[in-house]
């Protein structure tokens, strides 16, 4: 039976979703709605659903890197969709934000991680999202007060490398890290190993390397959840190069890559290759379909 | 009696407010708070409140012009207050912004003042500001529900005019002008006039004059809330050259101006002057003393 229009989820993307969007739109079934919106001369933002979301199962796509302009024009969807009738109204963020501080180091520094999770809280029914970078955090819901989806990216990136990489060594560069490139190596079916890394700044860090001598003769494959300033994979690819392993292929699932990171990657790796959860030129793996399988039952509150 | 420093409210300037909230204390006999913020190179906010807030009021100090940036910053310092310990967190911001949009014109449209009102409601005690821009809401109190102090520019404006211009005739550039342009004529002492306005779209803007007669020979001060785009400005300004009267000298409370904008209008004005709400090149008019006055009794919550 083909579900009436008005029982097919509503699909509403913030600038810079759109492409993603429609890709969830297809898996999903659901119908992709007309979200307008532009600054006004005071650079405070105009927005306006153009397509009704009365009664209708919504989820507002907006992945949330570089994420402070974009909180206020994604509430002001959620709060207009639900204002205009919306059942539930929830958020796809591809990647989701203000993970990293995740308690107070030095006396007096903001939990950014508890009061954004709070805030958004409040303004969503559910939230999905890949591979969140929880650390001290077991979980989203030890933050998240709202029904969360976590959607794993290693199926979807150790498909890549067995199809793109022949004999891949996977490297985790740091202790966080081997939670993801456990994953992805059991799953590709190749050796693994895990670097460590002391950080001294946040463009600073140095790595130390464990015995590699049976990686020899194999493809290294870096493998971390976020690329931000990219210190941390540029000084691994360095230090594989200085004993003997041929340049990288560096593997992430979040591209943050702040420009001048990502030039300076390039020159140390054989190739970077992201997942498409934060829109960049290195994105090379779909995880759109993954995404769908995991937000459809948040999705069809039926 | 001095009162301790325990019992001095303290104030935390988000980056940009520095200027204003030394101004502030100065005025309110509160201490400044030390707040050390930066971006992370994958521009997340850092924050720290260096002194600390425990058993004290607080008051964060950040003006909202250009909003969007602003506000997880706002709420992660106002959070970690409330954390460390704060007796009651309030919100001291010159311009206040998400006024403008309060209704839906079109289908669909979010009312960016009332989701904003909401969601900023929730993180903070009480607000002080300058002037909010309220046009259909008889207070603020219709949108926040927390409790609100509102400080008139007017005295300090009309104690300018007083002192810089001679023989003045106070000119409203539109309807809603008239709050603003009424009270300042009646404390300066001079006559006012209330021009018509069409507005045809963000940027285009067009002026209708009434009996001008005996304005001839005074100096034209034309007095609004806000400018941003400034084409009202503009466009009153030669629409007043265009019937014989001189360069007017332009008044405006919050400047919001854009670059482009400012720029024409100082073709086209004998004098610009804003008050300090909003940081810029042109304010001459300081409204701490007044702000500090109005926002006395929320601070000190005794």
């Amino acid at each position: 039976m083909v579900p009436r229009i008005a029982d097919r989820p509503l699909l509403f993307a913030l600038p810079g979703n759109e492409g993603f969007a429609s890709r969830l739109a297809s898996a999903l079934d659901a119908e992709e709605g007309e979200l307008e919106t532009r600054s006004f001369p005071d650079c405070e933002t105009y927005l306006r659903l153009a397509t009704s979301p009365a009664g209708r199962d919504v989820a507002i796509v907006c992945t949330l890197d570089r994420p402070d302009p974009k909180f206020l024009p994604l509430i002001f969807a959620a709060s207009a969709a639900r204002q205009l009738g919306a059942r539930r109204v929830g958020l796809v963020a591809p990647y989701l934000c203000y993970l990293r501080q995740d308690k107070s180091f030095q006396p007096g520094e903001a939990v950014t991680s508890a009061a954004f999770a709070r805030a958004l809280s409040r303004e969503i029914d559910w939230l999905a999202t890949v591979d969140p970078h929880l650390h001290r955090y077991g979980s989203l819901d030890a933050v998240y007060t709202i029904q969360s989806s976590v959607i794993a990216s290693a199926p979807a990136i150790a498909e890549w490398i067995r199809h793109m990489i022949e004999r891949p060594l996977l490297i985790g560069p740091d202790i966080e890290s081997e939670q993801w490139v456990s994953t992805v190596a059991k799953l590709v079916g190749a050796p693994y190993r895990v670097l460590r890394k002391e950080r001294f700044g946040d463009r600073d860090v140095r790595i130390s390397l464990p015995d590699m001598e049976d990686g020899l003769g194999r493809t290294p494959v870096l493998v971390d959840d976020i690329v931000s300033s990219a210190q941390t994979m540029i000084e691994t690819s360095r230090r594989l190069r200085s004993i003997g392993l041929p340049p990288p292929v560096c593997v992430a699932v979040h591209a943050l890559f702040a420009e001048e990171g990502f030039a300076t990657l390039k020159k140390n790796a054989a190739r970077i290759a992201t997942t498409n959860t934060v829109l960049h030129s290195s994105n090379a793996i779909d995880i759109s379909g993954s995404l769908a399988a995991g937000a459809r039952s948040l999705l069809h509150s039926l």
